[in-house]
Parts: C-alpha cells; structure tokens; sequence
C-alpha cells in the first residue's frame, strides 16, 4: 500500500488556468469592492442597505417558505434592479437562491449574472444558511459554508465571491466563527443581537464596531475581523417599512396628504441615533427585515423617494444617502481607516432582557441535535468513501449533494437550535433521513467493491440507523454468520464500543485477522430502550465487544456467529443485576440527574417571561436532585455497568471498558417521556462531581462550536440562565491538581454549576409556555407514540492531571464526532479485504483529515482539508506546529497537483486580499503569515489549530479499486 | 336674444371626422370582444378573471389607498401582464387608473396601450369610481361615469370602452342604476351583494344570471341589460388568495410538500359549486379582492401554475380554464344562447342575515349626504355658467375638473355612503371643499362678464356657502345697497324662498326689474341655527322674501338695502311668538319626530349584530315619539313658521308661503348633538301623517336614484329594518283620495311606517357600536366643536289628489336639485343686466338641459343632455313624448351641428350595437328603437323618462357676451 509519490513534486509547479480554480476569473470592473458608489467626502454617508433575511425553516419548511414567500422576493427584487442600475440588494441564502435559479430561464439568468456583474446584487457571507453559532460543529459550519459559496463561485464566478459575514438574526455569536469567517477571506462580520447590558454599554462608548481577534492561536491579522453589531436590530429603521403598513413617501403636491418634508424629518431622527452610537462617518441603514422584499416593488420605489428626497437637502443635515451593500459600506469604511477596540471574547450568551437569557435553545430539541451532529459525522464519512475511489455511481454528484444540502439546511439557526415548530423540526429530520438514503448507495457501492470486487453485492451491505435504540434486523434475524464493517473516517486508527441487538446469547466475535475478540452479551434493558421505535426489535440481548483498531480512512470487518456457551471464544453473558451498592459509581467521579423547573408566563412583557424554546428562565438557582430508586450492576470482560433508575422518566447507565484500550467512563441518560400535562415544565441536566475538585474561581471551560476553548466563569450577579454556555463537544473544570472533563455527543447548554468544581451538562427540556419570541409553541416534544419525547444521551467523562487533559478530551471529541460507520451484511468478504485504508498510515494524532469530498463534478479533482485539532499550549505532547508530506499520505490516489484555496473553497489563497483594519490595541503579530502555493513538494505544516485546503487532481490507483 | 337658426340644418348632415368622435376610432382586431379567447366546445369554460377591487376611500382617503396600495397594483399589474400574453387583468376605478397615469413614463404609457390593444388589460364599467347604488343621484352617477369613460376614451380609443357594469362591492342595486347602464351600451351587469335569501333562491333555481328590464317606461330591449350575481362574492375563491397567504401550488416534485393534484382537487371542489348555480357552460370566476394584486406576481405566478395545472387533466373533469375578463365572458355566454328569466324589480335592501339589513346606511353620515347633493346641483351649474360663452379663464377645464373628480369620488360606495371612517368623510368633505373653491372662479367670471362686461370684477361675487347656517358675511356686514344674483340652473322659470342673514329689522328688496318685493325679517332662532360654525355669524335676523321667477338657465339679480320701518316697501318684522295652539300644525298634514334605539352589539356573530354605519337594527317595530316642550309661531307675509322645541337635541320648523306660487310646505329639522356617552343610539326619523289618509296594503311609492320610482310595500313576515328604502328625491303614499309625498333634500332611509299611510324619513344616527363589516368605528360624528353632530334637513310635502301629485313631485324634486346658486355683490350691474338666460324660453315642464358643459377641451364644442322627466302614465299632463327644436332653445350659441351620443358619450349611437339577450318571458317590444344621428333639424322628441346625449359644437353670440 505504499504510495508512490517520486514523480509528483515536478507536477506541482504547473499552474492551473484561471478558468478552472475557483476565484480565479477575473474581477468585473464593477463588482465587488470596485462596483461601490463613491463615498462623498465631508458629509455623513448613509448606506442604504435593501435586503432580506430568509429563514431556512422556522414556522414553516424551507420549502414552505420558498413557495410561499421567497421566490416573489427574488423573482420581484431582480426585476427592481433590472429597472435602475443605482439600486442594490443584498442577498444571503443560497439554499433559497439555489431553489430559485434552477427554475429560471436564461435569459433570466443572464438577467442577474448582469445584476451581479455590475454591483447591483451582492451575495453577504453566501452560505448555504445563515447557521446557528451556539450550536453547531465546526466541520458543518465549513461544510454548510462551502457548499454555498461554490455555488456562487460556479454561478456566477469571483464577482459574487461574499466579503463579510452576516449573522444578522442568530442568538450571540461565538469567537470560533468569527475565526472560520477570517480564514474564509472574509473582510468583516455584522450581526445584531448580543447582550442587552453589552449593547447599551457599547453604544455609550461608540464600540459598535471593533476588531475582533477571533483566535488566540494566530496572531494578528489572520484571524482579525472588522465587526459590527446593529443598534437597533437588523430591520427597517422605524416608519420606513412600507412594505408592513408604514406610511409611505406621498409626494405628490396635487394630491392630498403630501408629507416628504415630514418623512425626511422622521428619518434623520433615526439617522442621528445610528450617528450617536458610531464613530465612522459611514453610516450603514438596513432596509429590510424577515422574508422582505416580496413587493420589492413597494419597497424600492418609496426608498428611491426617501434617499432623493433627504439629498435634496443634504446641505440642510449634512447627509447623503446612497443604495449600497455590506461589501461597500465595509470598504468604505476601511478606506476612513479610524482605529478600533479589539474583542477577544465571544457573545454568548445572548440575553435581549434581564429575565431573558437565550440559554435555552443550546439544548432545545435534543433529539434534532443529535440527530444533526450524527449526521455531520456520516457526512464526512460517506464523503471521504465517495472520494477514495473513481465514482462508482453516474449520479453520484446529486446523491452526495442531497445530504450535504439537507445538513446544510440543518445548521440553520432555527433548525439545529430546536427553535422552529414541531412541523419544521420533522421536516429538517425528514430531510437529513432522505440525504442519507439518497447517499446511502455511495458507501455501499464503494464498500461493496473494496470488499468484493463487485459493485452488484452492495445491496447486501445495511447501516442500521437506529442501532442507538438497539434495533438492527440483520443482527437480530441473521440466523448464521455475518458480518460488520466498521470504517473509520478519523485519520488515525480508531477503536469502537460495538453493541449490538442479538436474539441469543453466546456468539463467537472474530476480528479482521479471523482472531476470536471477547464479547459479552447484556440483556436488553428497558429503562434505557423505552424508545418507541423500539417496539420493531426483537432483540432480547445486546452483544458488546470492542473492536480496538480500525484503520484511518479504512474499514476492518468483524464477524459475529452464534455459538453455545462452551464454543471457545464464546460471550460471557452477564445479566443485570441488583445491587445494594447505593448511589455512587466506583469512580472518582460521581454523576446524577437534576431538573430545573422552569419559570411558567406569558408573552406580555419581560417579568413575565417563560422558559421557552430560546429562553431558559429556571425557578431556583440550583436543579432539583433525583434519588435513584433501584440500582443494579453489570459486571463482564467487556463493559462493567452501574444502572440508575430514577423514576420512570429518567434511567442512567455509567460504563467503563475495563479491557479496552479507551481512557473515559460513559454516562448513558434515557430521559423522558416527562409529564406534558402536571403543569411542571421541567428541564433535565447531568450533574457531574469529582470528589473533592473545588474549582473556586468558578471558571471553567467550553468550546466554540467544538474547536477552539473558551473560558467561562460564573457571575453571581446574574440569574442562573446565564451561567450557561453553549457545549458542542467539551466542557471542563479544574483545579490546581485535577481537571474533570465531559464529552458530548450534541451540542447542549453546559456550566460550571450547581457547586464550584461540577459540572452541568441539560438533557432534555419541556417547557410549558412559548416564550414569545416567534415561534408560537411551548416545547412539548412528543414521540411517535403520542408520549413526551425519549431523549438518550451519552456523555464521556473523565479525570485527568490538567497538563494531561488536552491530549485526551482532543482525541476522543474527535472520536465522538467521527465515529465509526458500522454496517451489516451477511456476505463474507474475501479475507484479504476484510481491512483496508486510503492511507499509507496513520496521520499524527494531531492532523485531521477534516475534509476529503469529491470536489467541482470533476473526475479527477477533490477537495481536502487538514487540520491541527489542537491549540497552543495546551498540550506538551501535541501543541505545536506539525508537518505532512501529502504526497506520502494516501494510498488509494496519487495527488498529481494541489492549488491551496481558502477556507471555504472558494478562492485561491495566493489572491486572497483582506482588507487591514487598524486597531488601538498593540497586537501580538502573526509571525507566519498564511501560505502561498506549495511549490517544491508536497510537505506542509499545520501550526496549532490551523485548517488547510486544498484543491488537488489526482490519479487513483487502479489496482486497488 | 332670438337665435338665428335658419342656416343650421343643412350643417348637421356633416359627419365629423372619425378620429374627432369618440368611439369613432376602429376597434383593434384584438380588443374588445375581439381579444376574447375561444371558447372550447363540449367542455365547461372556466373564465378566470383577475381582478382587483380599489375603494376609492374607505378606512384610508383616495390618495392615501392610492399611495399605500393603488400606485403598486398598478405598477405590478402592468408588469406581470406584460410577461406573458395570455394573462389578462380587469381594472375599474378611474379615480386611481388616472392617478396613475398622470405619473408614468411615455414608455410605460406605450406598454399599457399596448396591453389595452391586444386585449390583456380590460376596463370594467370604467366610471371614476364603482358608485353607490342606494345614495347616489341619477345625474351624479352619469357624471362620474362619463368622467371615467371619457378619460378611457381620449386615453385608450374604443378599444377601452367598458362592456359591462361591474358594482361587485355596493350594498344592494337599483333599477335605475341598471337602466342607466343599459342606455350607456353596456351588455351585462354584474355584482354580489343581494338578499341572503334571494340568493339562495336563485342558487337553488339557477337564476344567478337573467335579464333585468331595468326600466317600465322603455320596453326591450332598450333598458334590458344581462345580469348575474356572483354567488359567493367577488374575491378568491376558498384557497386561492395567495396573495393573502393560501397555500401556494407547490409544483417541483424535488422539493417538500408536491401538492399540484390536491391544489387542483381544491380548487375543482370551488368551480363545482359555480358549476350547481348556473345554467351556463360559462363559468365566471374572481380571482382577486380589495387592493388585491399589490404582488401582481405571486398571483399571476401560481394561477398560471393552477391554470395548466386543471387543463393537464381537463378531460377528467370536463373543466377548461383560461384566463379571461367580464367582457369575454360576457361575449361567450351570449354565443351560447340560453333563455334566461327576467328581473324588474330592484335588489333592495340588502340583508346579508336575518339580522343584517343594510338599510341604516341609507342615512348615515346626513350631514356628507346634504355636501354631496348640494355639491351636484352646484356642479350643474358652474359646468352651464362655464359652457355658455367661451372660456372666461385660461385653466377652466382643469377648475371644473377638480371638482368633477371630487364629486366623481363622492358617489363611491364608501364615500356618499357614509361607511368610511371619520377621517376618510373630512376627507371628502375636503376634497369637494377643495373643488367647489377650484371652480368658484368660473362662475365668478362668467357673471362677472355678463352683468358688468368686465371680467376683473369678479372677485367682488361671493358666494355663502353657509347659508343655511344662516351666515354670510355680505349680507351680514353690508352697512348699504347689495345685491343678490339668484342662477336658474334648471330648464324652466324657478323661484327660490330666499333667506339671508343680516343685523338689522328692515330693508327694501327690489327685484330684476327694480320692482319692490314683500320681505319679512325674523328673529335667528337657536333653536334651528346650533351648528358649530353658526359663532362666526353677527346676524340677529334672517330676510326672507320670494323670487318669483328666474329665468331658465339664467338669473336674476335683486337688490336688498337697510331701510326704516316705515320707508315704502320696508320688510315687516315678524318675532318668534309663544303660541298655545298645541302639537299640530294648521295644514291637512302633520309632522314629528321620533326615534329608535339602535341595538347594541358587537361583531361576534349575526344574533349579536349591532346597529351600525351599514346596519340599521332597531330594538323595537316602533319608534319613540317625542313631544314638543314649546311651540311658537311666526306669522308674516312671506313666510307663516310653526316651531317645536322637543327637547336639547331635537328642534322642528314647519313653514308655509302664503303669499309665493310655491305649492308645498316645509319642514325644517335640527336635529343634535344627540347624546354620544349615555349608552343609547338614536336613529332619529321625521314621521309625517296626513289626517284620515290610510293606505292598508301598506304600499309606498319610493324613487330610485331620484328618477324613476319604485313601488315598495310593508312586509310584515321581516324586521323593521327591512321596511326602510333608500329615498334620494321623493317618497310617497297615497290612497284612493289622497296622495302624501315629501321630498327630501338628501338620501336617506324612507318608509311608510309606523302605521300606513305615514311616512317616515329618517334624519339623524348615531350609533355606540361598530357593526363588523370592516369600518371598524361606530357613528358618534362630532362637529367641529367636539360635540355631537348637528343635522339641518329640509324636506317639502304636500298632500294632493293622485292624479296631479306627480305633476308637482317630479317639479318639485327638479328643483330641490336644481336649486338656485346664490351669491352676492356690493356692485350694481347695469339695470339690463340684471336678468339674463342662455336659452330663448323655458323648456317645457317635462324637459329639463340634464347636462351642458364644455367637453373636450375644445373651445367650441359641449356636451348637452336633455331628459324627460316624467315617467309614463304618471302625469295627464306630462306623461308622454315632448318634442324640442335645440336649434331654437339656446341664445347663448348657434349649434353647428350635433352628433347624438349614448348616455356615457363614449360612443356614437349610430354606432352602437349592444349584445342581444333571450329572455323566457314575453316582454312589450320597446316600439321606438333608438335614434340614429339627427339627419334633417335639430328637432327632437323625448319619451317619457328618455335621455339624448349630443356633442355639439356651437357658435358663441360674439355680441351678448
């Protein structure tokens, strides 16, 4: 499996021509940057911003809305610009603006390719959906970027390339995304919704607008951001939407009613308070709001009234107004070249009042978020099996396509933050159920040649989706042999708590080599199935066994065979059984389930404010401890179990693997049904202690969006919603010796709390009121039996010496989110294919594979991404710059030339520019600035938490496939 | 004055050119009923008409529903139409369309002609406005039709010219209405509001469509015209208003939610329905609704997808639809040929549930009803003042306009109603304000030239236009000599009791001649003079005296100057004295008020309907009789007034002139404030009674749109409400011996109630609740003091024997309308100035100038209508053919020559072929078809009720002038 890569590097000097790297088509003369109005010197100059912020789903479907609303604002919007070249619009979406172009004709098309061409219609930040920033991974964010931005980039080439981020509707914005946004060439970053005391502090202080040094792993100015947060939302300014019933400009003097004077006296009131809270003399003036602009018409005929008629007194208020864009107003802004405050923060949590703390919604709808975070991790997986080999499918491109978009629109603020009603919350689960099926055969093709040569037997290969509710029908009704493939989409070797639902009780495991591996079998335990899709199993075990080495970006194939009790090798079956042992598990580390309850109201006003899908408002500021009621022990050769049973809604399982190889406990939660109807909106957290960890500060540790930490400490003068940070995949505590960790497998409210040194991670949420932020529905999740939603959540958790932590909660949140692909089939492959991987070898353990994916429908190309998963300084193994030689990395292709792009794919880094913002602090500077072309081979190095992309060709190697 | 006729004749055989004349421009081969699609044979052809319906004033004004809604209709409209050939929209109110128009681009203008050509954008009736149908008077509603008409016209060519009558929104139709539509050469009629009951009568016997015979004084097919009731409304059907939020058709079977066969399941569901209602293969359905179509786009966009859609599957449901109009479906039904019932009756009152009659807006807003008909004769004569010389200013026809629109907008089913909001009647009130002073200047110079030679004099004409709040600064602060001009507009001699405020007891008035007239001086009573604005006046008496007899379209001027008591011809002072005849005055008939109690309610459902600006429903069958606390009488030459002080709101005058030729008496009421915060409405009505006069069948005789009347009857099986009937000139009850008519000087609600043989009018209303069909307010008018509305009314009655009782109403109401214009000056015109008439002698009794006026902007060309305005059989003495010589009527001109136009003068008659309907009754055969051009004099006859429309061009007499 040696890869040959000797003759590669010569191939690296030949440039690949403009026309085919993204970025690479040359700049009209009038978009981007160059299609701005000229800013007109001594005078304030408003920026008219027309746009429209489309919710991807919330209180209908993505293609609700799209039917309903957004394509008569698109189709509406280009015909206005159509009409005056001086008029521009923003545009932001491009799952909806994806939907929209596939319908059009041609001449349509060349239509806005025009509008683009010239500056009229701009595209901010372009993803596929302007994504939830508490709650989402940071490989989906990527993902969900890159898939909207090459579409603008293969539409409508470098004029429609996004220059700032526009994260005007999410709840707080974390530090992690601002750093992705910089990386993705980014020159700037808007939003409109941080802390209410924050806001009013900043707007005293005229730091509405900073730089933002969004990673303390770069210095200064690779992860800098101009950003910006609107005073006072993001919607027209007060008695301009016309569209809503504002009274329009009426300027006809013959007619009655005539009121330009009034309506240009009433504007400036609110021009002057943007002047109050800014220090530019560019001012920008969103003229838009939530699914505007369906009577673009409307719209863009009264502004046209409104912006002449404030010029025609410019003189009068020193004031010229102008349509533009975020792009124009930012370079506008950056050519003025004030200096600005620099953040290092983040802006969670977001709080829009004092009894409302948008803390909530991290842990809204579990269910969905593990759903998504599942599907982000098959994503990479299905991906990397597509791209290993030639194609093995003629529509592999759309299949593939259809699941990244369905995660795409998963990351949407108001899908994966489980803040859309309960009929969009299926349909988001509908459509990641359908992206996978749609993906499924790609994996199965791959796998079915891999291991057979023949891509007829891939029907014979089976996922079993619901394995976490211990349901699988080839495991379950296989009467002989068969066999389970687990692939591995981590770059390292990896390993895997197999459990699987079995009708017997004595199987005999062998591995990929044919060596027997020890098993234990477990009876099927209804405190932790009590999924109603359980109902399809009849599985009377579950057959665990640990499958201790799989291959980076490979497979090893186990088989399972039922056996009797005396068959060597045979599993130890071990039942459940009570035990007296009260209350604790045997390790250091003591876990327990609590619940807040939540506060009940009403939406008429701010003292009355509910728990709600967005807002957590607890009763008390401490969670009401559960007693278990029964208790009982597993003990085996595989896994040792404590069961915890609590009442008949809340059931807990911690585990160790006390042969294997694996450094964490797990703690296995069933919650639910909660009560829907005793008037108790209870919201249920995982309590985690170590025996004497007292961490008095109160600070703690969280990550944003799953990579980079934060620290985090308590503030005993807010409410306790507001201890809450989102955890998408680590939270931890510590003291001076200890350093308590906890791994989650969805993104979820987390604290440092009830006691200095515990740690607090929600499970699940009913609350009985809508909190009267939109969405309209209390969150009283049922399942499909009609019963309060069951909520099965695992945690890893561990105890480590603080220096040791790093090197451990890395790998295994690594671990989490890329989890073996485990599939079932009762084909036997030949035995020298029951292992194989894309690598030469195992990446070191700090370089990911972050993205490999077929890349541009292009036969020969894909697109890769390497990252560094750890920070500086954190850990004294692992924490430094770390080079690869990509040309001796894969085995199942020869990289024949590689361009580096952009973060987001959509740009060469050699012609990225980002514009220089001056900042009054002294900054530690980037002493390596970001690279250009690879030029004499193929090595390259990875500085701590960097992220590199590349576009490569490659040669796969026919012998192999 | 003789006019020199004898060359004319010869002239009248010139044809005027086609392009000169309206409707004399060839028809497009496209528009029309020409750019109907064909209709598709053995299937059932759905005519999807879009449409929008734009009050000209409601709970906005005109300009602010024009700036709101209108302009971006029209905008939008103009735009989807021109997309795509085969849609087509039908727009109605003219009032808007010219809005518009004023403020578009030639080549937009370009566009819509074009759209106009080929048939795409139709004109449905195409008055200024879709005008009430109960409130509204005849001449108005020929006015502002002919306005609308006349701007399509000169705008557009034949190829706009309306094909039907389209009064989807008002509250009920009248007979008259539909005649007037007929003589205009519409083909067909449609609307939506009739009795509840009615309508499913005719659902259930399949008469939503027939032949209305819309007049008894013409036979068919002369007043005949096509009419159908949309069974359930004018807008959307169920499901269809996307626009309003409906489910869209959601098309793309990639996305969620594919729904074209249940959207098309839906929407045959509606079309059956139609489909039960008629007898035609024509289905006619609305697809629109008030201000509908703003997002032109959304609509046009998903009914072309429903469009195709149904006819993929037209052989399933035998069902065709295209897009079509009210004219091409009107063309297509008569094609097919059915017979169909015949209708003569009118559709009043509208009752929209048992409890719902819409007869309280029959009287609603008493005070904007007296501006309107006041506002109409006023009309009348400035348009004759401005036609009978050449134009005194350069602007004239721009003067005249404003007023024609503002009154063109009065006539609005809203407007003159009384169902708009408060703020939308000052709006009214403001406009027509606004135009009355706009024109002032026409009439001002034209008797500035006539009675001084000198146009400069003109400012010194004044005009009071509270006169009947007894205020007029003139007569008031004149410390000598001034002089009064009494305008004739109508077509006979006239008379007018004159009465003029003024600080002194005696005077000497002096009539045309310098002949002394008997006056009478007469305290200001507060008791009939408590309107707000009366505070400005200085008056302490009031001059009444008698002009005996001004001269057809002309006037006379008297002089009035302060005298003492004993000079020859001074006025006699007559006191206001107590009197103890109790109750009754001395006439053979008597008059008082009463009232009923409103219901109150409120808009949760019809058994809770209240009492309403639409809605009358009164507690009781009866109403409350008041009894007057004092009476006093003046007794005088000119005038013997008996007066009934009943309480603080409610003050009766009756009046006799003893000495003049006037044949009637008066009742003059003054009704107000009327309590707004005590929980009781009051709807005030005048009872009057003639002693021993009893009509047992419980018949009346009611007018419709003060011209042909219609026999009512008391039903006893409905509410009290359901007796009530829209009065705009006379109501009248008689028996074998005796005949009760009174006359009123506005619309209002009229009965032969409480007991037969009375009439009841009703005065005044205010009602504590909002009756839930969309005005949202409650009538509580307050003057311009704050407190509640004050009502003046005026009404004339007499008593006569059956046969001569015509003979007096029809002249009386003539001129209750026809009212003399008053105004004052401090000059003397030279003494031959002082009368003067545009015609050579009066018209006959029954032949009245309906309309002269200036008419296309052409120095010598007028519009001139002449009516009969006797029915047949009514009068022994009028009731029959008058014939009229036009070249001897005017002195003011010599007629060149006359084309005889339809009654809209949108079309020569001699071209006009309207559609011909088949009816299942055996009509009388209208014996005298309408009339060709006028070939060989200017002679002409008109038949009882008739009306002849001409285009003259004329001569002015260089010398009078």
């Amino acid at each position: 499996m040696k890869m040959q890569t000797a003759l590669l590097p010569s191939l690296l000097l030949l440039l690949l021509t403009a026309a085919e790297v993204p970025g690479g088509a040359a700049t009209s003369a009038s978009c981007g940057y160059n299609g701005c109005p000229a800013a007109v010197p001594r005078r304030v100059n408003l920026h008219i911003v027309p746009h429209t912020h489309d919710d991807v789903g919330w209180l209908r479907t993505v293609d609700q809305y799209y039917y309903y609303s957004v394509q008569f604002i698109l189709d509406n919007v280009i015909r206005e610009l159509s009409l005056d070249s001086k008029r521009k619009f923003t545009y932001v979406e491009m799952a909806f603006f994806y939907r929209w172009w596939r319908e059009q004709s041609n001449s349509t098309r060349d239509q806005v390719r025009q509008l683009v061409a010239n500056g009229q219609l701009h595209f901010a930040q372009g993803g596929w959906c302007m994504n939830d920033e508490a709650t989402t991974h940071y490989a989906d964010i990527v993902d969900q970027q890159t898939l909207g931005m090459r579409f603008l980039n293969d539409t409508f080439g470098d004029c429609a390339r996004p220059r700032v981020g526009w994260q005007i509707d999410p709840f707080g914005h974390s530090k992690e995304f601002a750093a992705l946004l910089a990386q993705m060439g980014l020159d700037a970053f808007y939003f409109a919704r941080i802390h209410f005391l924050d806001e009013v502090q900043r707007v005293i202080t005229r730091r509405m607008q900073f730089v933002w040094h969004a990673s303390r792993d770069f210095g200064s100015p690779s992860a800098d951001i101009f950003a910006g947060d609107f005073v006072s939302g993001y919607c027209y300014p007060p008695g301009t939407n016309y569209e809503g019933g504002d009274q329009p400009v009426q300027d006809d003097p013959q007619l009655h009613d005539f009121n330009v004077a009034e309506a240009v006296r009433k504007f400036i009131v609110q021009v002057d308070l943007l002047r109050l809270a800014h220090r530019t003399s560019h001012l920008l003036l969103t003229m838009g709001c939530d699914f505007a602009y369906e009577n673009a018409r409307k719209n863009f005929k009264i502004i046209d009234k409104l912006i002449a008629a404030v010029n025609a007194n410019t003189s009068q208020h020193n004031l010229t107004a102008y349509y533009s864009s975020p792009d124009c107003y930012t370079k506008a802004v950056n050519d003025e070249g004030l200096a600005y405050a620099v953040k290092t923060g983040d802006f969670f949590p977001y709080a829009s009042g004092p009894n409302s703390y948008w803390t909530g919604f991290y842990s809204s709808r579990p269910a969905l978020k593990r759903l998504v975070r599942w599907a982000s991790g098959h994503l990479q997986a299905v991906k990397q099996l597509a791209a290993v080999g030639p194609a093995v499918l003629g529509d592999a491109s759309e299949r593939l396509d259809r699941l990244r978009q369905a995660q795409g629109v998963a990351q949407h603020h108001d899908a994966v933050a489980g803040t859309e009603k309960q009929a969009v919350a299926f349909d988001y689960a509908l459509r990641l159920s359908d992206g996978i099926a749609s993906s499924d055969p790609l994996w199965q093709a791959r796998l079915a040649q891999l291991q057979f040569g023949n891509l007829s037997q891939r029907d014979g290969l089976r996922a079993c989706q619901l394995l976490n509710a211990s349901y699988c029908p080839v495991s379950e009704l296989a009467t002989g042999r068969f066999f389970v493939t687990f692939y591995n989409p981590a770059s390292r070797l990896s390993w895997h708590s197999a459990r699987l639902p079995v009708t017997g009780r004595y199987y005999r495991v062998l591995d990929e080599a044919g060596a027997p591996v020890t098993s234990q079998t477990i009876p099927v335990n209804n405190g932790t199935l009590r999924v109603p899709e359980r109902n399809l199993s009849i599985a009377v075990n579950e057959l665990a066994f640990f499958v201790a080495s799989i291959p980076p970006l490979g497979y090893a194939v186990y088989s399972v065979e039922p056996c009797n009790s005396t068959d060597p090798g045979a599993s130890v079956f071990t039942p459940i059984l009570p035990t007296t042992n009260a209350g604790r598990s045997a390790s250091e580390i003591s876990v327990g389930l609590a619940f807040y309850i939540g506060m009940r109201g009403n939406s008429s006003g701010e003292q009355f404010r509910p728990s709600g899908a967005y807002v957590f408002r607890p009763t008390t500021d401490r969670p009401q401890t559960l007693s278990a009621r029964i208790q009982a022990q597993v003990i085996g050769p595989v896994v040792n179990e404590t069961h915890f049973n609590y009442n008949d809604w809340a059931y807990l399982v911690t585990r160790q693997y006390p042969g294997a190889s694996s450094n964490y406990l797990e703690a296995e939660s069933t919650v639910g049904p909660l009560p829907l109807d005793d008037g108790v909106g209870r919201e249920v957290v995982a309590v985690y202690s170590a025996d004497g960890l007292s961490a008095s500060s109160g600070e703690f540790l969280v990550d944003s969006n799953g990579r980079q930490l934060m620290r985090a400490r308590r503030d005993p003068s807010r409410p306790e919603a507001a201890q809450f940070r989102p955890a998408n995949a680590i939270v931890s505590v510590a003291d001076a010796a200890r350093q308590l960790t906890v791994l989650t497998d969805r993104a979820a409210a987390a604290s440092s709390r009830p006691a200095e040194g515990q740690l607090s991670v929600m499970l699940h949420r009913v609350t009985l009121d809508d909190d009267g932020f939109g969405v309209g529905e209390a969150l009283r999740e049922r399942g499909s039996d009609g019963r309060g939603l069951v909520v099965k959540t695992s945690h890893w958790y561990f105890l480590a010496e603080p220096a040791a932590a790093a090197d451990r909660y890395r790998l295994l949140a690594s671990q989490r989110h890329r989890s073996p692909l485990v599939t079932f089939s009762l084909l036997q492959p030949r035995s020298a294919w029951c292992q194989w991987s894309a690598l030469t070898a195992p990446l070191p353990d700090s370089v990911q594979i972050l993205t490999l994916e077929p890349w541009r429908q292009s036969p020969d190309r894909l697109l890769l991404r390497l990252e560094n998963i750890f920070q500086a300084n954190e850990s004294s193994a692992h924490s430094g710059p770390v080079t690869v030689d990509l040309g001796a990395t894969f085995s199942a292709f020869a990289i024949l030339d590689a361009v580096e792009l952009n973060l987001s794919a959509n740009q060469r880094l050699a012609d990225q520019t980002r514009l220089k913002w001056r900042s009054m602090q002294t900054e530690a500077v980037d002493q390596q600035p970001r690279r250009g072309p690879l030029t004499k081979s193929l090595e390259m190095t990875l500085r701590p938490m960097e992220i590199r992309t590349f576009e490569i060709r490659v040669a796969y190697k026919g012998g192999t496939l």
